[in-house]
């Protein structure tokens, strides 16, 4: 048994009678990020990796890591294969790549049984992201998808808020991803940005792939409801290129609740302007990530409340689970993917440990959420060239 | 000679020889903030009014306002009759009627020869605007329209820096007026809202007609850029209404600069969320009515900057003209209507005194802007309609 | 009867039958402000003024505010006099001469009989403030004292939450004027400060009597508990000059509650910077002038709470009788001014139609708040001197 | 080798050949994320262990933090003496007992050679400081202090911004520590909070040693000025206990300096309240832990300036080596303890080396800060009591 606690949903995460195996396909910055994260949780050792697909450079990033330059692979086919026969091989694989090889690894893993958290998208096309759902429908595997901006503990704090009723019948939704740093002219000249603006890698769009979907996800995980259109057009705001830079939608969720949602990353002044607002026949409320501590509360005829994450103050005990500093003291983005992390961690130790694990338990990003976001970036594609509305 | 001083473009705004003479038309709340305001500047004596279409309530209503009982009139074409008569008669009028009212009753004003300042929308149609605006063109009276969020002193700051070319090329603008006081199931019966939702007097719309054209018209004067297509939406968030209570568009500006613009009147905790957003190729700003004194810039690669009213600190002495009390004392709505109400006096006064006002003098909304609100009405309600794109 | 509506303590304040005749003592850009707000409450005609101890400057500024030349006094005595023999005579006088100018000319109004509202600190001695109490004691007359920060719609709001027992037994008050306008070098060299610096003008200090009174009383209005005692050190914090620009003290009020009292004109970076703190048993409330439609508070265990301005949301009705804009639609520092112009109306009002004003109309800062501020400057001065303790 | 990279003072932290090795006195939550940061920096390895006085307890404890049993310890006694034998020994301790701890516990390690990085404050007494400070001095160790709050990345950047003389001469300087978990009458009761109130393990004060300690090691770390004397007076503001829970103070920095020092657990609405403000003859800064990512800047005359984190944007590139996630996604508390547990591995690798470090790398709190902090708290007890300056 991994995990040595009972499961008790309004107590903390149970505690695991040793780490987790995890193993690492890319090796850029986000990689790096979410490294820390798991290392934060305890729950992890970082133990194998496909750190490059130049050889060399996965053996010196390997020591970087400190990671066995036995399990530094040059593939993530031969990290598969050998982790596989492996007695200590890992538990699960964090996939970082560019979005184009997302299908390719997850499938080598999934099929090798291990538990896979792979970057968003999910993958390049529709019909890959249905086989990668297959896949995980027969065998059970754990499979998250890092819509990690849902971990903030006010996200889920939120999701609760709306899932009470406190905002009554909900009657709009606007959403929005704003960013700058492909404001000067140069940006697009940065290795890790000339990837993102080439169709064969990006896959059919750039910005919406890359945050409009996080966008979508975050409404519909706090709101509760499933987009259902959109009508999107694509703007390039800056210099010229070959994807959009820029997106404005209409959007619609069940029901036939409207709504906008907005992505850009050349808006001056925005940097993790990543921001929801849900409004109803009751109450409001709002959330902005640069500031995720705070998350805004109006319940119509009240005073506004700004509700923190901390002990007791209006924070759900579950919503509590999460917390690591006292009241004011702030986490931030790490702290949210090593609430991912530890997610991820109870559900692969589950599964090893063959226990069933309550809802309450499952609400990290899975495959069918990475599988709804490749649907909308194809729905947008789509809507952008009809220029009408197209359902997803 | 009503103005007293020299125009001096650096200068403050010149001084009179003696109050201006105002009539009111209508004698509700917005009528009162103005008549507050128009006082504060110490330009204007209120002196005459049809405060109501009741003969005994104008009466009470002027004894009320301090107006001699020989001019409270029952109605707007009785007191431009008599005042035109009158040697002391009032040199403008202000029309606060709901909107069916305020084109006979500006087409009255200008055919006695009075100046007018009259409230948004200019009209019901976008004929009786154009007839207005002919009789202004072949008149040369003066004739203003009540934006007057475009007369807060940081918005008039906003403008010039967008002018400098501070933010390079303007690459989107985002604007939006959030209230949330149609939120409680019976806000709708109230009397001052009854007529919003009756498109016999409100005309084809409710809630674009009344914020959403505040919102057009701030962005437009704000980026200098002109709105010339819109993709608009129509929704009811709240109970079952003949008119929509929001709407939410993507917008177009000479030049191909897209944007967004939405209103409502259903969002709970907005109450006066009139937010603009204009992005550039160098830079980026934001203004939010409800912090009115702030206006937030950002270049790239710099500090973000807070600019406020008030002394030297990065404002122009064109701004500075505005200026009332010191540096953090605040100032807010009453005094961005006794900024128009003084531009406008300078206006009516250089009219009275034959002088010709230069460009910065003439910052007002003034009849073609108003001409401007009714046809963005229009292209709104042919766009919600053909779900299409509308050009203006 | 001035008064046309009956007195009701939840009701708007009673209109009335004629505007009250103000006259004006000093002429700069505080009287200027002040006659903003007196004709912004349509209660006040500005009507007679001693605009300038020149006689010349006196007429020039008289035909300025639109004053009937006749009006135009060369000095307080004249206007005084004058007044007094008229039919239509001012009901009241605004003195804002510096400070060394209060005592006489609030004494000479005092005896002929003419209600007076005078800036502060009251006078520069305490022995001068016995006397005008004296005077008050004795006629009854109506004396206000330009506390008027105390005059926020959010800061009457904190004054109930506090009287209501919300927060629990007080423990601490914190309060602080911080502002920077005295940072230039060359700050000393205008006119209006000038007087400032100098003691035969501005009285024993300097900052503590212009603007840390402002903060001792902000703090004993909202709190109800009264100071007794200071521990103050004063510093020049610019460059050097004959009196204090910066105090910082430890206080104590009754019941023993601790505090500290901070006040300066050196802090780049602050203008308005009056905040203040007060935090009791059960709870803590938080209000900064620079965004004074905001009170912060909380309850502790609850979610924090922004009560605004407006109708409703938290709001009592005796703060609603302050609201002239919609919730959202800023109000600042004149509006403020015109709270006190208004309550001041109604007392002078009140005074000639020989009525008793009900508790809830007499919250306007009075002669006794004007003479604690006298005692309170003293008190600082001779903690300075002394580096210890001293009781008011 | 333990570091592979040369040190270059305006690049990255140098990578490491291998993890150190950390051992943890105390077991408690603060031990916990500190644990969290130590990992999350990919440094360190906790790998021993005296989690608590109880032997059975340790055992637990070590087998929730994954530590070998072998090398769980029910004394710190134990801990050293075996680690120091050990091949693979720790390279050094973290200490977080209970205060009166500290002392036996820090002279233990130094003395088996092995790095410290301990609690604060370091002592109860100022002679145990002033020991430990020989034991230091003599043996050339590594002696962090974890006064973790001048870690966090805007810190950092404003004593870069104050040593560049940007603010000119400083002329004051306030800081503020302002907490409420000790509001409910029962917090009292919590173990981890009944020592602090305790005198024989808290040390002779409460309040003072816990927070206001920090905010006096801030104050210094972002101004450069050494603090001479204080005028503190100590309050119980909450129910009645054995130590203050609240102090109050006036201070006095070298160049006399002046300023104030509040701390409290009292003040409802406050949790994380950390505020420092610092004024001088050309501009002034601000910065509230609550708000950490932020910076505010104001040259006098010219725009408030915000610096956040991240790339570029007015940071040097000395704060950019702290930076972990990108511009506007949030770092916290956790980050700040790693920034401190990477500039102690740096620092206690270097030693292994015998690399002498540049002082760029030296920022870290040291044990002379440690004991300026055990000095202060002792000046802050006699000026209470003498109710004089004191100075340190």
């Amino acid at each position: 048994m991994i995990l040595r606690d009972p499961i008790d949903i309004n107590g903390p995460f149970p505690r695991q009678s040793r780490r987790l195996r995890l193993g690492v396909v890319g090796g850029g910055r986000i990689a790096q990020t979410q490294a820390m994260a798991a290392r934060l949780t305890d729950r992890w050792d970082v133990v194998a990796g496909a750190l490059s697909s130049d050889p060399e450079r996965t053996f010196e990033r390997a020591a970087d890591w400190h990671i066995d330059p036995d399990r530094a692979y040059s593939s993530f086919q031969q990290m598969a294969e050998k982790e596989e026969q492996r007695d200590d091989g890992i538990d699960a694989v964090m996939i970082t790549t560019p979005n184009n090889m997302h299908y390719p690894a997850a499938k080598t893993f999934l099929d090798a049984g291990i538990d896979v958290i792979c970057d968003k998208p999910l993958t390049n096309k529709v019909e890959e992201a249905s086989l990668l759902g297959d896949a995980v429908g027969e065998s059970g595997q754990v499979f998250a998808v890092c819509y990690t901006m849902s971990c903030y503990p006010m996200i889920r704090q939120a999701q609760e808020i709306v899932a009470s009723g406190v905002l009554g019948r909900i009657n709009q939704i606007h959403v929005e991803f704003m960013q700058d740093w492909m404001t000067p002219p140069d940006a697009g000249d940065a290795s890790h940005v000339k990837w993102r603006l080439d169709p064969a890698v990006s896959g059919p769009t750039s910005c919406v792939g890359d945050i409009g979907t996080h966008a979508a996800h975050l409404a519909q995980f706090v709101s509760g409801l499933t987009l259902r259109s959109v009508r999107a057009d694509f703007h390039v705001c800056g210099l010229p290129k070959p994807l959009e830079d820029t997106v404005f939608m209409m959007t619609e969720y069940e029901g036939g609740v409207p709504g906008t949602l907005l992505a850009t990353r050349q808006a001056p002044g925005n940097r993790g302007g990543l921001r929801l607002r849900i409004f109803g026949s009751l109450g409001g409320l709002e959330w902005d990530m640069e500031h995720a501590e705070q998350l805004y509360l109006n319940v119509f005829g009240e005073p506004d409340q700004t509700l923190s994450r901390g002990h007791g103050h209006g924070i759900s005990t579950q919503t509590e689970r999460f917390v690591r500093t006292g009241r004011g003291f702030p986490e931030g983005l790490i702290e949210a993917w090593a609430n991912l992390y530890t997610e991820f961690a109870v559900a692969v130790a589950a599964r090893r440990d063959q226990i069933e694990l309550p809802d309450a338990y499952l609400r990290y990003p899975n495959i069918d959420e990475g599988i709804d976001g490749v649907r909308f970036i194809d729905a947008c594609v789509r809507s952008n060239i009809s220029k009408n509305w197209v359902n997803l």
